[in-house]
C-alpha cells in the first residue's frame, strides 16, 4: 500500500497546511492547527476536486478549505488531477486542451470536448483518489472509520461522481456545474446525501442537462441550488451552504448559527 | 390612516411577542426583547405569510420568527389571512374550503381549486398587508425607511407575489411551493432578490410548473432550492437558509457563521 509522503508543512490562521505526494501524485492536506503537534483527536475528512485548468492550491480550493477547517474543524484534502497543477501532461492531454482552446477562440461549443476529456481524466483520477483516501485514513487524526465527504464542481463533478459511486466510504457530496451525459447513468448508483449546484443561465450547459443530472441521483436526501447567472458566476454564498451541508452530514464539531 | 392597536404582550427567550389588530385584522409582531422597554433602536422587518388552513401563530410561523429575531435581531410580523385564524369565513370561503376537502377526499386534483381560491384571497390580503406595513413603519423601532423582507410559502406565496410586485418597500423575498399560473405573469414585474423553494417530487405541483414560476422572476439575484421529497416535506434547513438570505439582503445585526 502507498503511504503519504509529507514534505512541507506551514500553519497560519489556525490552519495547518501539509504538502504530500502519494504514488507520485501531489496533494495537500489542510487540518485544524491543533494537529500540528501530531494530535490524535479524530475529525471528519472532506475530499475536494478542483476545476478544469486549475490545481490543488487554487484560490477556490484554499478558500473553501479554510472555511471547512475553521467552521467545522474537519480535514480537507485535494490532489492535482491528471495533467493538472504539478503533474505532467500526456500527448493526449495536450491534444484535448488545444481543441478546447480552439473551440473557445472560435466560439464553437466546448461541451462535447470537456465531457469527453473529463471522462478520460476521471478514469485516471478515481483510482488515485481511492489510494489517497486509503493513505489519509492511516493518519491517526483521520482514522479508517470516520465520516468522509466529497466537494467538487465542474471537472470536480466529472471526477467525483464516478468516485463517489465507486467508493462507499464517501457519505455525502456537493456536486454541480456539469452536463448530464454520461454522468447521469453513474449518478443513479449514488444514494448518499447530495447538494447540487447549477447556474440557471449557464451559456455552456443547457438548463435541462443540469436538471437531468440532479434528477438522476438515487439519493432520498438531495437538494438543488440553482442560481441566476452565467457559467462562472456561482455565488460565493454557495460555499457557505456547502460548509453547512458537510456540518450536517459529517457531524460538526463546532456550533454553527442554526442547522437543521 | 389605520394604526396598530396592541393588546397582549409577552416576552420569553429574548423574544417580545405583541398581538395587534389593524382595521379589524389580527396580527402578531415578534421583536428582540430589548424593545420591551420601548427602545428605539431600529431594525429591519420581515413580513411572513402563513400557509393555507393555518394562522398567524402556527408553529411554523412562531419557529421561523424566533430564528429571525434571535439570529438577525429583526422584527417579524404576521397577520391572519382572510378567512383564516381568528377571522370569520365568508360563504365563498366556506364553499371553496368544502370543494378542496372534497377533492382531497376523492383524490381529485386540488390544484385548480387552490390556485383559484388563493388568487381571490390575495386580492383581499394585499391591501391589508400594505396598510399593516404602513402602520408598522410608524413604530420607532421599525421606521419608515428601513429594510423590509417577505417570507411566505404555499398560500404565503400566492399572496406574497402580488404583494411584493405592488409594494416597492419590500426589498427581498423568500417564496415557493406554488403553481406558476397565474403568478408567473406577476412575478415578471419583481426584480428584488429572491430565494425560491420547491419540492422535486411534489404530488400536487408539477415540477415544470414550479420551475416556470422561479424562471419568471425578473430578479438578477435569484436562487432556487429544490429538495427531494413530497409537497409537505420541505426540509427544516430551508428555514436556516432563509434566515441567512434575509441577513444578507436586509443587513444582519449579528455575526452569523459565514455569509457571502
Amino acid at each position: 500500500m502507498n503511504t503519504l509522503d509529507f514534505s512541507a508543512a506551514t500553519s497560519s490562521d489556525g490552519v495547518l497546511e501539509r504538502d504530500f505526494t502519494i504514488g507520485g501524485v501531489p496533494g495537500v492536506l489542510w487540518s485544524p492547527a491543533r494537529d500540528a503537534g501530531g494530535g490524535s483527536e479524530r475529525a471528519p475528512l472532506v475530499l475536494m476536486g478542483h476545476g478544469g485548468g486549475t490545481h490543488k492550491k487554487a484560490p477556490a480550493m484554499a478558500g473553501r478549505a479554510a472555511r471547512i477547517v475553521a467552521d467545522c474543524g474537519f480535514h480537507v484534502a485535494v490532489i492535482d488531477a491528471p495533467g493538472h497543477g504539478d503533474r505532467p501532461r500526456t500527448a493526449y492531454d495536450e491534444q484535448e486542451i488545444a481543441l478546447m482552446q480552439q473551440a473557445m477562440a472560435t466560439g464553437e461549443a466546448v461541451g462535447p470536448i470537456v465531457v469527453r476529456y473529463n471522462a478520460h481524466l476521471a478514469e485516471r483520477a478515481v483510482p488515485e483518489w481511492r489510494a489517497t483516501l486509503d493513505a489519509l485514513q492511516e493518519l491517526p487524526e483521520i482514522g479508517s472509520d470516520g465520516p468522509v465527504g466529497y466537494f467538487g464542481l465542474n471537472m470536480g463533478t466529472a471526477i467525483g461522481v464516478p468516485l463517489v459511486a465507486a467508493d462507499s466510504r464517501i457519505g455525502a457530496a456537493v456536486f454541480g456545474i456539469f452536463w448530464h451525459d454520461p454522468l447521469a447513468e453513474t449518478a443513479k448508483r449514488i444514494g448518499v446525501p447530495i447538494e447540487f449546484v447549477l447556474q440557471w443561465d449557464d451559456e455552456h450547459i443547457p438548463r435541462a442537462s443540469g436538471l437531468a443530472l440532479f434528477d438522476a441521483f438515487a439519493s432520498r436526501d438531495k437538494t438543488l441550488h440553482a442560481n441566476a447567472g452565467a457559467h462562472k458566476q456561482v455565488p460565493r454564498f454557495e460555499v457557505d451552504s456547502a460548509v453547512r451541508f458537510f456540518a450536517r452530514h459529517l457531524g460538526g464539531t463546532r456550533r454553527l448559527g442554526g442547522g437543521s
